[in-house]
């Protein structure tokens, strides 16, 4: 499998991973472990991180220009379970998908699967600002269109 | 103000924080801004975890032996508010406390300070497992004891 | 490419990447830069980091068992040089050779690779050591084999 | 003994330390260790970025205003001695010096002591770009009086 590779949802659900439509495929690195020798609670967040960043691009939220043609893309909110540990050099597949969209802001749904079987889940309210950090500021409307038809967010105020 | 000195519910209530028993003053660092130029929203959990460490050592739940004199304690949950951002060298207050304990887990909260204000709070379902990492063990009584006394935490099935 | 998998000298070759035996693909992540939105300089480290982990084991001079069959691997002293910045997003390689050792300890070196050009490069004197993390213990003899056969490293005291 | 407040001179020749004008007290964070339960290599660059910061601010390099009042400071070569671990806990102090000064960049140790040894002693060529990130800039003239009269940096081309 290739590691970072976009996945859609045909493919993830050839990896036996239903209900999602955007993933890709990684490995614990040795930093991400603690000394409890397992990975860092902690470390599954950077995850979801790493993954929500390259969502937001590729769903054509923003391309991270840092300047007026692009929002500010910020964390309100953000909570994770973690049902069982992950160890040095395990792949894994990550996934994310948005289950509501606002006029400025949207709920996301993170998880790492190994082996069809969901390790760590996650959620984040994810905010839409102008530059100047406190704005807010309406979604880019074929960003929306994509959360629509790819993942089946719901709508509210829209 | 002393950094990293543990601060009791009087030396909070100096500052103009209420409802807390255990804290500590620290400040924002270089590598935890991101390249939006604010303290990154993971950066949170760190010192969550850190203040998390330092409580559970002073309040004796562990020693952090990593053998069969202490308990392996995991996250099974957590969660974080973040309600405004924070800069590089900014002073903060950070807070932690147990509001619920139970025979062999319990529910804490945290909060980083600003000048008297909630900048990001959090929240953590921790677990006391033996060094086997998957059997459940009961907290050290001495421990509960202080929870209950400093923090106020309820109990249930103790 | 598939990112993280091993690439060996020919494919390194293919590559445009003279005079490395071992390395992989992998891309900037966002909690890799800093404020300066730029790939931050300690980053490198965790790279070189990452890559000297894989490379112990593929190698075989340790399997990470945290006991008695496998050493105790630590580092003496590293250093890096950071020819020109990298930036959210960019794909490039890692490789890593070993070009001295000595019988508990060796000399490695370390590049990030994009389109050919060094952007970062490394070395590392990293120590054998027993469990007691302060006891010299000599290598692997299949490993040292392994990295003068691979990697064409010099030998010393051998 | 306070921590991260800034300690002179007088104040490091107190604590035993000698020939260092620059630091301050910390302690070892849980992040900071890794699977063999020391602290990690890395996490020793981690802090000679910090007090490098400090360090130029405090000197009049750069406040980063990340504008053109501003130089944008990179660094293009580091290295790390590592004489002994760190675990968990530990308090310790960071120093940092400037050896030598030219017109647009310079030379600057770091050192982690505990009860007066050195653990681990690092050296990095920092250089002042304009916020272009190609063009070199001058330093302020304040700053290089002070690097001289505080720390004895030697000059070269100036």
């Amino acid at each position: 499998m290739q590691y970072l590779k976009p996945l859609d949802r045909p493919a993830l659900q050839a990896l036996g991973i239903d209900g999602w439509a955007y993933g890709f495929a990684d490995r614990v690195r040795f930093y991400e472990l603690d000394a409890l020798n397992h990975v860092n609670n902690v470390a599954f967040l950077r995850w979801f991180e790493t993954i929500r960043v390259a969502y937001l691009q590729d769903y054509g939220l923003t391309s991270y220009a840092h300047d007026d043609t692009d929002p500010q893309i910020v964390i309100r909110a953000q909570s994770a379970d973690y049902f069982a540990p992950m160890f040095q050099n395990e792949s894994y597949v990550l996934t994310a998908r948005t289950t509501l969209v606002k006029p400025s802001s949207f709920v996301m749904e993170y998880a790492a699967h190994v082996d069809g079987q969901v390790r760590c889940a996650g959620s984040a309210v994810v905010v839409s600002l102008e530059q100047d950090g406190k704005t807010r500021r309406a979604h880019k409307p074929e960003a929306v269109t994509l959360m629509i038809e790819r993942d089946g967010a719901t709508t509210e105020g829209l």
